[in-house]
C-alpha cells in the first residue's frame, strides 16, 4: 500500500475517537530579501510525513467520518511553466500520495469555513511559519501569534488529539526512515571529515564552514540547521564565524546534513586547532568523552533518556570533583543539579524529518511522558527528551562541559552552587572555552546502534591520530 | 558624519513635504522546519541601509517633525547569552548608527499605537516577511497580506512618498557600496569559475551546485538567490538539480554571491558540457553574446534601459532573421514583440542590497520613471528595469535565447506571431534549451563598467578556450 496513505489510515485510527475533520497546510516559500527571492524551498516536515509531495502550496483535508480526503493545490499555467518548468498536474500529484480527490488552493479555505460553519470539529497542528499561522489563524479565528506552540497560549490549541497522535507516530521511525537517517549520517559523516581535515592555523572559521556545507549541498538538500563551528563552544550556538584559528584553541563543530529526502543528521566534535590536545584540554574531553560513551552504552528500551541524562550528569559530577572543581557528595550535587553550570542543556533531542524533531508541536508533548515533569534546574530543565525509550526512537547523545564566564559568575554571586564549586581552580578555566561530543543514536529491539556506516573519531588519541594524518 | 545618519538625514530632506513618524521594522529570524530552526539569519535590506546593525528583532521609529530617532531592542539576559553569546548593548549598537534613543522591542507598538491615536500620520514601508506583515497590519489595521506591496491593494499602502524616497536614495549607489559590489562581484566570479571547472559528463548536477555554493558560504554570506544550475535552460528559474551532465548539451548557470556586507552578485553563463559548442549552439550562442555586448556598450547615463532593452530585441530578431527562424521587417517584429517568444523576461533588474534591488517595494516604483508605462507584451513586460539611466546605477545586462516548447505551441495554436515565426526551422530547436548571458554593470559618469576586476569568459571561443584549461 501507498505508504502516506498507511500512515494516514494509522492516524485515523490513533484518532477513532474523535469527530470532524483534520487539516494540513504544507508550506509555501519563505522570503528572505523579498517575497519572490526565497530561501531555499523547505516543506513542512508534517505535511511530507503525511503526503510526501515535495512542492510549495498544497493543503489537505481529511475527514475523520467520511473518511474522504483532498488535496488542495493549484495547476501551473503557462507563465508557471516558464519561470518554473512544467510541473506534473496536481491530480497526479495526490494520486502519488494516495489522495483521490483534488481541488483549487483557494477552496481550502472555502472548506474549512463551510465545515466550522457546520459545527464541525477542525483539528490542525501549531504552526511552524508565520504564513501558516496566519492562514490557519483566520480560519479558525485566533490571532497568528497563538497558532504557534510556544505562543500566549502555549499548547492550548485546538487540537491536542492530533498532536498526541503524530507525536506518537514519528517518535518511532519505520524502515524506511531509518535508512535515510542512515544516508543523511553518511553525508554528515563526509562534512565533517572535510571540516577536520580544513583545520589550520589561520584560516577564518568561514572558510571551513563554506566548505563543509559544500559538501551538504553536493549530496543532500543542504544543512539540517545553522552551523555552528567556533573557538567559543562555550556559547552553544554561536553562528559567527569570522575568527582566525588560533593554535591551542578548541573548535567546536556541531553541524548536520539534511538528505534530499529530508532527513536530518546532527553530529559535534571537539578538536584542538593544533593538533594535540593540552594537559588541561584533554582532562576535561575525556570526561565529556565518558558521558558520551556512558550515555550511549545506557540507551536501550525501557530506559528513560532523563535517566540517561542524569547518569551522564553524575558520572561528570564525578569527574570534575576528581579534577578538584568541585567538591562533596556526588548524588546531592546530582539532586542539586550542579551539573547545570557545566552542561546547562540536556543530553539529547529526537531526530528525524526536523533536527529536534516535531519541536514545533510542542517541545512537553514531544520529549515527555505524561508521568515525566519538566525540571526546573538549569541543564535539566532544557531536557527536549526525556521519554522512556521505545525501538524506533532516534536521539542524540550529545554531552558537553563548557565554562561560561557570565554563569559562572552569577553562581558566584548568588551562591547558587552552595558551596560545591571551586572557584579558585574553575576560574582557571575561564578562557578555555567548551567541548560538546555529538553522535546520533537508534534505538534497537535490544540496545542502540549509532547511525551511518561509520563513527567520526572521537577518543581523544583517535582525533590527534586522525589529524595526523588528515 | 555616521554615514548611516547621513542617509536618514537625507530621507528626511527628500520628505521634507511630509508630517508624521517613519517607522522601520527589522526582520526575525525565519523559521525553516521549525521556528527555532531558523534560515539563515538575513537582515531586511532597508533596514541595513539606514542602520546597519545586523540583528534580528529590531525596530524603528524617526519623528519627521521633532527629528528624534528611537531604536527598539531588547538587551540580552543571561539565557541568551549561554545560547547565543554575549551582544553589545541595544544603546550601543544605536550609537554605532549614529541614533541617541533606544526603548525595549515592546515599546515600538507602544509608540507606534500612541502616534496614531493622537492622529498622526505613519509612514512604512511594504515588508517583505510575513511577521512584518503581521507586525506591520495589526498596528497599521490592514490585513497582513495587504502589507506587501504585490499585495491586493498593490502599492496603495500609506506612504507612497517614503518608498520613493527610498527608491531615489537606494537606486544611486555610493562609493561605499560600489566597493562592496565589487567585491561581491569577486566572490561570483570565483563561484562561477569553481562551476565551470567542475563540468564533466556524468557528475550530477547538485554535485556542481554545491561546490559553486561552498565558495560563496567560504567568502560570502551565501548565494544572493537560489542558485539555477540547469541543463534545461528554457525554464527560467529551474532550481532542481538532479540530472547528470549529458555530453551534447548546454548546461546554464545563473548564480550569485551575497558578500558577508549583504551585497550581491548575479553572473550568467551557459556552457557545452562536452566543452565545444556544435554549429546550432554556436549560431544561438553568438546572438546571445552580440545582445549582451550591444546592451553594455549602449549603457550610459541618460538612455532609459527600456531603449537598451529594445536595442537588444532588435538585433535579437535581426540575427534570428538571418538564420531562418523568423522573417520580415525587423522594426515591425519589434514593435509587435515577437522577441518575446524567445526572450520573455527583461533585459535586465538594478542590484544591490538585493539582487533584484528593492523588489519588495514594488517594482513599478523602483523601475519605471513616470512617464514610463510597463508594457503588455511578452518579455519588454517583464523588464524590471526601465529607468533612464544615472551614474550610480547598478543593472545587470543579461539577454538569452530560449526554445519553450510550450511556448511554442501557443503561439502557433494562437497566431500571436502574425505570420512572423518560420515553424518548419524553429521545432528544430525544440529540444535545444535556453542561453543567457549575463553581467553586472555599474553606470559611471561617462558610460559604465562591469563589477569586478575579472570578466569571466564570454566569447565563445573564449569559453571553450577556458573549459579545455580546465
Amino acid at each position: 500500500m501507498n505508504r502516506f496513505l498507511e500512515r494516514r489510515n494509522r492516524l485515523r485510527s490513533l484518532m477513532s475517537g474523535e469527530k470532524g475533520i483534520v487539516i494540513f497546510l504544507g508550506n509555501i516559500d519563505s522570503a528572505a530579501q523579498y517575497r519572490d527571492n526565497a530561501y531555499k524551498w523547505r516543506q513542512d516536515s508534517n505535511w511530507l510525513y503525511y503526503f510526501g509531495i515535495d512542492e510549495p502550496r498544497f493543503a489537505a483535508v481529511l475527514d475523520l467520518e467520511s473518511g474522504a480526503e483532498t488535496i488542495y493545490a493549484d495547476d501551473f499555467g503557462l507563465d508557471d511553466i516558464i519561470w518554473m518548468g512544467p510541473m506534473p498536474s496536481v491530480a497526479s500529484l495526490a494520486a502519488g500520495a494516495g489522495v483521490s480527490l483534488s481541488a483549487p488552493y483557494a477552496r481550502f479555505d472555502t472548506d474549512v469555513v463551510a465545515a466550522l460553519a457546520a459545527g464541525r470539529r477542525v483539528h490542525w497542528l501549531p504552526v511552524s511559519r508565520w504564513y501558516n499561522a496566519v492562514k490557519i489563524g483566520s480560519l479558525v479565528g485566533i490571532a497568528p501569534e497563538d497558532c504557534f506552540s510556544a505562543g500566549k497560549k502555549g499548547c492550548a490549541f485546538a487540537s491536542e488529539a492530533l498532536v498526541r497522535a503524530v507525536v506518537k507516530m514519528r517518535l518511532v521511525k519505520d524502515e524506511g526512515e531509518i535508512a535515510l537517517l542512515d544516508s543523511a549520517a553518511e553525508i554528515g559523516y563526509a562534512m565533517h571529515t572535510c571540516a577536520r581535515k580544513g583545520i589550520r592555523p589561520g584560516r577564518i572559521e568561514q572558510e571551513i564552514v563554506g566548505d563543509m556545507e559544500g559538501v551538504t549541498l553536493s549530496y543532500g538538500w543542504g544543512t539540517s540547521f545553522a552551523t555552528i563551528l567556533t573557538q567559543h563552544g562555550e556559547i552553544f550556538h554561536c553562528h559567527s564565524h569570522e575568527n582566525p584559528l588560533e593554535p591551542g584553541k578548541l573548535l567546536l563543530v556541531d553541524a548536520g546534513a539534511e538528505s534530499n529526502q529530508h532527513y536530518a543528521s546532527d553530529h559535534t566534535r571537539t578538536y584542538p586547532v593544533s593538533g594535540r590536545f593540552s594537559p588541561v584540554q584533554r582532562d576535561i574531553y575525556q570526561v565529556v568523552y565518558e558521558c558520551n560513551e556512558l550515555a550511549f552504552n545506557l540507551t536501550r528500551p525501557g530506559i528513560a533518556y532523563r535517566d540517561v541524562h542524569i547518569a551522564a550528569a553524575r558520572h561528570m559530577l564525578d569527574c570534575l570533583g576528581q579534577l578538584g572543581i568541585v567538591r562533596g557528595d556526588v548524588d546531592e550535587m546530582v539532586a542539586d543539579g550542579i551539573a547545570g553550570l557545566f552542561m546547562p542543556h540536556g543530553l539529547g533531542h529526537n531526530m528525524g524529518l526536523d533536527v529536534h524533531d516535531m519541536e514545533d508541536l510542542g517541545e512537553n508533548l514531544v520529549g515527555y511522558d505524561s508521568n515525566q515533569m519538566r525540571s526546573p534546574q538549569l541543564g535539566l530543565g532544557s531536557l527536549r527528551m526525556a521519554r522512556r525509550l521505545e525501538p524506533g526512537n532516534v536521539i542524540t547523545d550529545e554531552p558537553g562541559i563548557y565554562f561560561i564566564p557570565d554563569l559562572i559568575a552569577q553562581w558566584k554571586a548568588d551562591g547558587t552552587d552552595g558551596g560545591r564549586v571551586c572557584y579558585d581552580k574553575l576560574e582557571r578555566y575561564l578562557d578555555f572555552g567548551g567541548i560538546r561530543l555529538e553522535d546520533d543514536v537508534l534505538v534497537t529491539p535490544d540496545g542502540a546502534r549509532r547511525l551511518g556506516s561509520k563513527r567520526l573519531p572521537i577518543a581523544p588519541d583517535e582525533v590527534e591520530q586522525a589529524m595526523a594524518e588528515d
